[in-house]
């Protein structure tokens, strides 16, 4: 373990000489070659699961590998003390449709100079890896574990996230056996490792609304109502909206129209109908239920025709939970990460809420804390994804520290 | 001749007994029925013109036939007179893609019970058709006419009008021997024959506006300027736009938007880009470009950013000129189609400009008085297009007093 010690606590990640021919040589980093190697675009796992079930159950962890709908999930516990800390992660990816404009093959895992590069080398194989290693090396180090350590993957996250990580937190409510603080791999960070944490994601919901109007001819549109008319002063009104403007922990609500069609036209024909789709992100001051009154209370307050109002079809999808932990006084996991943090890099954490969804909105609860804690994210879901050296080292790094305070 | 002998001028149309026979075997109706027989859907002529030409030459019309871009056009005309009086049509029609909804075949111009069925049965070959017997029993009865009589027709009224009429008028112009007085055969009727008449119509004009905002993740709306957003302001905006009310002779002027679509999407996605289409139609008190000021003026207020009025991409496309023609106290066409309508059915026409654009735009000037005169047109362009055999009936008797006053 030279590499390890070869960091100091407190020291800055910079100190790190870009061609250290040593970090290629980290455990965590072979891991996550390994792990890039598997092809599992979501939501194929492609053997993932098994290879880090091996891995855990040599070190003590009871394994549940199971499958739901084509997803593969492993849920891995290690003792049974009755407070319980997890790690939890993804192992599938989004795709790489054109590995042609890659300045590696996608799903070969090589290092060029001081970077691994690939699909899944920041979101997120390599802090299943990095956690892997660090768990093994912690636990060799001869720590006796106070709490019960989780090990809790799905390969549908990237996905509808149907039959993923809801269903994990489905068994472990069943099993009476939910994480009192979970910390999620998702990479979080801004330019190093540990300047930002997740402490929180706004909620989200989709909408589709079919307006219907009357069709007619253009020369006669005493006879025809426009449903492109109507439409826009829904989007209009929808847009107008206003929301909590949010705050330093939390960023606010907003509604963005996605998508608007009339459908096949000729241009004298008024049109009879228009499809609107729009998406809320909202804060955790909301329920999915004041949302939808908000809006349903506007559109009604419209001047529209009573025919026009009482036609109007909305369908509510794709709703996602807003989750937010406070920085609780005593047992605070965020202090716990930020200790951690400190300790490796000399700087205390970010805290933000900023982003689109996470399954940590599964595992959150008022008896769950949940944080996300991992790579800088600058090159995820792009073509060449890739990580430092360095950033991988110092994850390891952290995620030993947060390890020991359990 | 015995059926013309029957109707006795002023007497009113429904005096004709519903089943009666000698309908049937009307020369305008027989003609009808040759014509809808030829199956010329637009652009196609399907030998309607060589038909009308044979007919019109052997009353000693001179013909020119020609084509333009796979458009048929037919220019005839009878005697030197300094005055002239044209008749305007078209052979084509539009298509009838489900025959099987029809009572009987679409294009066999069959006669069931009082009416003749068939495309084209009202819009307007039978208007040809009937045109075609009146000239020659009015020449057969000795009469001997004061004005040059033209006959104009085209194979591309239907569909975008640019190879048909609009030719046709620039020869005659390169002839010197514009008309002063048209007769366009177009269904103008409600009820019975004649009741209505059409002395003008609106002008249109459709435009596309390419809305170019700024592409962006839902949840950093930040960064984006969501293109439905501001497609849906325009839209207001153009809606909103007041123009003149009309009065008693013209209906006012109108904006539509027939379209709109921000294309593919994910609920994820702030769209950049959105496409609107809308479709004026105006009165003879503005001018194209009265038109397209009014429109920019607008926009051009609208409280956008200074990159989306700049990106704004506007594309004005298939304009129709309006035209009105007034009822002049000397040499009114209007009051000698007054006249011919009362003599044969014991009524005045309502004067009406309202419904779509028609061939006459392209006929109408200063120097040429132009009005639509023909059969009741509740059924055109639908499926069992009819027409009853009195209309048809009556439509000949007023052609052939019309063609007395020239």
């Amino acid at each position: 373990m030279m590499t390890v010690s070869r960091i100091k606590k407190g020291s800055v990640t910079q100190t790190f000489a870009q061609k250290d021919d040593t970090l290629t040589r980290l455990k965590a980093v072979k891991y996550s070659q390994t792990l890039i190697k598997k092809r599992s675009v979501t939501p194929e796992d492609a053997s993932c699961q098994p290879w880090l079930a091996k891995k855990l159950q040599k070190m003590g962890f009871t394994i549940e590998l199971y499958k739901t709908q084509g997803v593969s999930n492993l849920i891995a516990s290690f003792g049974s003390a009755p407070t319980r800390f997890a790690f939890a992660g993804h192992t599938d990816v989004v795709p790489a449709p054109q590995p042609e404009l890659w300045q590696v093959p996608p799903f070969d895992g090589e290092i060029v100079d001081d970077e691994l590069i690939g699909r899944g080398a920041v979101d997120m194989k390599s802090a299943l890896a990095v956690m892997v290693a660090a768990m093994e090396d912690v636990l060799a180090s001869g720590y006796q574990p106070k709490t019960c350590w989780q090990f809790l993957v799905t390969s549908d996250e990237e996905g509808e996230a149907e039959f993923g990580t809801r269903t994990i937190v489905e068994r472990l409510i069943q099993d009476d056996s939910l994480p009192d603080y979970c910390v999620v791999g998702e990479p979080t960070s801004d330019r190093n490792t540990g300047d930002v944490i997740k402490v929180g994601r706004r909620g989200a919901v989709s909408a589709t609304i079919i307006v219907n109007g009357k069709q007619g001819h253009v020369a006669y549109a005493g006879y025809a109502e426009n449903a492109v008319h109507l439409a826009s002063t829904i989007v209009n009104t929808l847009e107008k909206t206003t929301w909590d403007e949010g705050c330093d922990d939390f960023p606010g609500t907003g509604l963005q129209v996605t998508y608007i069609n009339s459908g096949a036209f000729t241009d004298n024909i008024i049109p009879g109908r228009c499809e609107i789709c729009f998406n809320v992100r909202y804060s955790h001051r909301y329920s999915l239920a004041d949302i939808q009154e908000k809006i349903m209370n506007r559109l009604m307050a419209l001047p529209l025709s009573e025919a026009a109002l009482q036609s109007l079809d909305i369908k509510w999808e794709r709703h996602c939970q807003p989750y937010f932990t406070q920085d609780k006084k005593q047992d605070s996991l965020i202090a716990k990460a930020e200790l951690a943090i400190h300790s490796v890099t000399g700087i205390f954490p970010r805290l933000s809420t900023s982003g689109g969804t996470s399954d940590g909105r599964f595992l959150a609860s008022d008896t769950t804390q949940v944080l996300e804690l991992g790579l800088p994210n600058k090159t995820i879901h792009q073509v060449n994804e890739r990580s430092k050296l360095a950033d991988i080292h110092h994850l390891y790094h952290i995620y030993c520290e947060l390890l020991r305070q359990f």
